[in-house]
């Protein structure tokens, strides 16, 4: 395995980001979040509050993941979509428009969202020295091998970000991480060349 | 896309198969299966049965595929698992030994296995013709170039397996489905030579 070329892979279960105003909404006027633990993006957080989301045919408790944002935004996978009856498009963080809703449900009150379940596109964080040092620009689309034990596989269509404010990783969803056959400390080769 | 290597690719979903012992303990004695509708490979058929599989976490209500084995299995994807509490290892269909095993409940009674609960290893059936045309013989490994819109990958760790009994195709499970963006008729390329 090149080192060089080593990213750390992390799996990230469904969870959902909020705006201050459906916060609001969800747990009352004023509500701020309960950090309980960090995450390994700088400044991120998985917050104590939880958050119902109900589809047409399901529904499932989400953690909050938190500081607030601008727009709302439930990240499931493709078998969360399934449960839940509603058709998640595979999108980059961010990218809504046109994207199917859902239903939130809080202790202090409940909302309609008319988009913002996605299923995030697989990305690989990165600091602009790891990317120079990976040869990989913002928005550049690679492959990452990960080599796992009896589950190996390549995933494509992986996007590069790249911010002073990530710490170098590579996301990927609960249905990915079963289909690479993550356990533990995982980490793939960055391929930058088409194969 | 190289049309001599390129094999329908078809998604199993969560199911069972049951010994003709346990469909009876489930069922009731002499009990047979009511073909619902036949699947691609020649013989095989889902039921219109279906049996509870409880986990020490959760339980699912899954189609029985038939017709009767030697020995019963429940085939889920790791997120199946998950939700059951069950480890299920990746194994070829009918390894069993070392599994973790579940409660079952039919409308006729109920049973505890002690193992049989795997996901399944991708796989693709061959038949003999095929094999020979692909260049390839039972139990290799090869990948498969699975390219979809936005989630192309190429899976690793796929075995052969080659029987005049079979229809040529490959099989994954919903995780490995969802990873790879599978969306109706979806094809994968056989890569033979390690990459």
């Amino acid at each position: 395995m090149s080192e060089e070329k080593k990213v750390l892979v992390e799996v990230s279960a469904r969870h959902v980001h909020l705006s201050q105003k459906d916060l609001e909404v969800l747990f009352g006027e004023g509500y701020e979040l309960t950090v309980r633990n960090t995450l390994s993006q700088p400044g991120q957080f998985a917050a104590s509050e939880k958050v119902k989301v109900v589809g047409p045919r399901g529904e499932l408790n989400m953690t909050i993941l938190g500081p607030v944002r601008k727009q709302s935004q439930i990240e499931v996978s493709l078998t969360d979509a399934r449960g839940l009856g509603i058709k998640a498009l595979v999108r980059e963080s961010g990218e809504l428009e046109g994207t199917e809703g859902c239903k939130l449900v809080g202790p202090a009150g409940e909302l309609e969202l008319k988009e913002g379940v996605i299923a995030a596109q697989r990305h690989i964080h990165f600091t602009p020295e790891d990317a120079e040092k990976f040869g990989v620009v913002d928005k550049q689309l690679v492959s990452v091998d990960v080599c796992t034990e009896g589950r190996h596989l390549v995933f494509g269509d992986v996007v590069c970000r790249v911010s002073a404010n990530y710490a170098t990783a590579m996301h990927i969803d609960t249905d990915e991480g079963n289909a690479c056959g993550y356990a533990g400390e995982t980490y793939g080769v960055v391929i930058t060349e088409k194969h």
